[in-house]
């Protein structure tokens, strides 16, 4: 026998036991939680069209995707994230809808990153997207959505980060900045490369109020306060209505009474053109990374040929539970069930026993002595 | 805008609202049989090396995989079906175990056909792997948690069929045929071609009292008595010890009570050596092909080094939920949920009562007027 035929592939892995136990309760309880908040379930194709991930729709570079062909030579991707898949659907199964429309999804994404970064290259994504409603109570349903998951699940320590691109892009417009260097720059504050942003700046000779407004934009964070200072240090009306719309939406949080889980981070920005206002982040403790992602993504749909706002986050369920776990919230203790056993001489009994214990809603294992 | 972009490729698809909640039903009465019996889930990767789904274990030829590469050249494959993978992980995580174990799975399966069949690519399947029992109990278990899980999802209308490949086997080998004719013969009988089977015998010039028993053996099926004209047929003890072990297996299925629901086939043969002692197949009305297909297969578990016998079964959610509709047993009409419109007059009011609402259980929508 081949070794290898023992193994997974790099970065995939098999679960079970306890710890699927763990993933299967993690993903209900945020499944949950988003159908309760009235979000109708639905399933995409694990693999679809190259030009559905494509450079201007996803967020995922191309040499990161798994890709393969169909018989006819088409290309094919194993999807690395939903949001694309799910603004297909409500382009192509609402397109004259002018009603809001409601997703929930649950599988697995796929990203061929190099096995030096030691990520999983397949992991469940669960999330929710909101089509055809740009409002100020969209956005706070959809944060106030993902904060009620989280502590669903258990978990009691996390933050959630929100950001809103606007006032980032209305320093960079009223400093007259091309669309390049404002691309640039966004890339390296989004990378937190603050030494480098500070050397174009300089290199572009973007003048000195501007250049020390962008600075300090992308250090920008902290509770709602942290807005008053950000209003201060802008004159433009986009970054002022950016900074509003962020006051509008604390005061809806507030009613949801979820506050004292949010704060705010000016700095935040995508390096993709993905996003159009708010934009957030889940941290915890336990997992480096952000285990939610999300923001309002406006003109995404438009690629699929329906002109509709558009918001959404996704959770990595495996990232959920690694920082469940950590926090030592309540997990189950794997499969909980009656074990029965047989002899030749009592079968009949207990096969009997068995068969009512099922009745009676036990799982229930009979097994031979 | 390419037209492509809002299509999804030939042969998967997007299933939402009303179907999709009614696959999510059949799926969770099917699933929540299975562990009522005491598996425990299982989670495989979508993806794992071609050699797990080689033509030495698997049943799906190799130009149906769908196949790609990872970034070190290994050929990776979409699986096609579980059952490699959950014997792998016997093997892999139980080497040593004497006890037996028993796996549910529920996820997506990947078959490049041609698109002339017409058949899905994608489509979810689940089903349960009991290793390491090779009891007439095991076999009983395993039948009956088939009938009870479909039972479970409002079908009322359908037959399970049970073969058992050693008794053909034990006729060919009482006739002396040697292994090459014997698969071919197999081959022609899985696939109903008796003419061929019939000119195949007269070929190799198989004496006539076992090329008539081989040819009657095709044509055996029934209820319990048919068990009786297989066994005058034939005078081996490998064909006798074949009926023994299903009258054997019917005493315990009248015991689970299921018994109505069982007829058998003595014709049925895979074409695949995989299975060496039961093998069985559920049929319904509305759906043409098998909706479960399992069996026993003893000797799978050597390809990955573990000397365990083994029986499973698997079934296509997607042709179970057909089945169901067709037969109009009651599925749930879409998602149930309140729906609160509000104005920017009574938002916080109305935020208030979808809070407490959600709180009560009930999946509660908030909309603008």
């Amino acid at each position: 026998m081949s070794k290898k035929l023992l193994h997974t592939p790099e970065g995939v892995r098999d679960i079970y036991g306890k710890e699927y136990a763990g993933k299967l309760y993690v993903e209900r309880k945020i499944h949950d939680t988003i159908t309760s908040y009235g979000y109708e379930d639905i399933q995409t194709p694990t693999f679809e069209y190259f030009d559905v991930f494509s450079r201007e729709i996803g967020t995922t570079p191309s040499k990161e995707l798994y890709k393969f062909f169909d018989k006819e030579g088409n290309t094919l991707v194993l999807r690395p994230d939903f949001t694309p898949s799910i603004a297909r659907c409500a382009a192509k199964y609402f397109m004259e809808s002018q009603e809001s429309i409601r997703f929930c999804y649950l599988g697995n994404t796929f990203t061929n990153t190099s096995n030096l970064q030691g990520k999983l290259k397949e992991v469940t994504q669960i999330g929710a997207e909101l089509v055809g409603d740009d409002s100020v109570e969209a956005d706070g349903e959809m944060i106030s959505l993902v904060i009620e998951a989280l502590k669903n699940t258990g978990l009691k320590q996390f933050q959630v980060s929100v950001g809103q691109v606007e006032y980032f892009k209305g320093i960079c417009e009223e400093a007259g900045l091309d669309t390049e260097t404002e691309e640039q720059l966004r890339e390296y504050i989004s990378g937190k490369n603050y030494f480098a942003a500070q050397e174009l700046l300089a290199q572009k000779e973007v003048p000195k109020p501007y250049s020390s407004t962008l600075l300090k934009a992308a250090d920008l964070f902290g509770s709602i306060d942290s807005l008053k200072e950000a209003r201060e240090s802008v004159h433009n009306q986009r970054s002022l209505s950016a900074i509003e719309r962020l006051e509008a939406i604390y005061r809806v949080l507030k009613l949801y009474g979820v506050e004292e889980y949010v704060s705010f981070d000016l700095g935040m920005l995508s390096k993709y053109h993905y996003y159009t206002g708010i934009i957030f982040k889940a941290y915890t403790y336990g997992v480096g990374a952000p285990i939610v992602k999300g923001g309002r993504y406006d003109t995404l749909l438009r690629q699929f040929g329906k002109d509709a706002p558009a918001i959404g986050f996704a959770m990595v369920v495996d990232d959920v539970l690694e920082a469940v776990q950590y926090q030592k919230a309540p997990l189950p203790h794997g499969m909980e069930k009656k074990v029965l056993t047989y002899t030749a001489a009592d079968y009949v009994q207990k096969l009997q026993e068995a068969k009512e214990s099922r009745r009676q809603g036990i799982p229930t294992l009979l097994v031979r002595q």
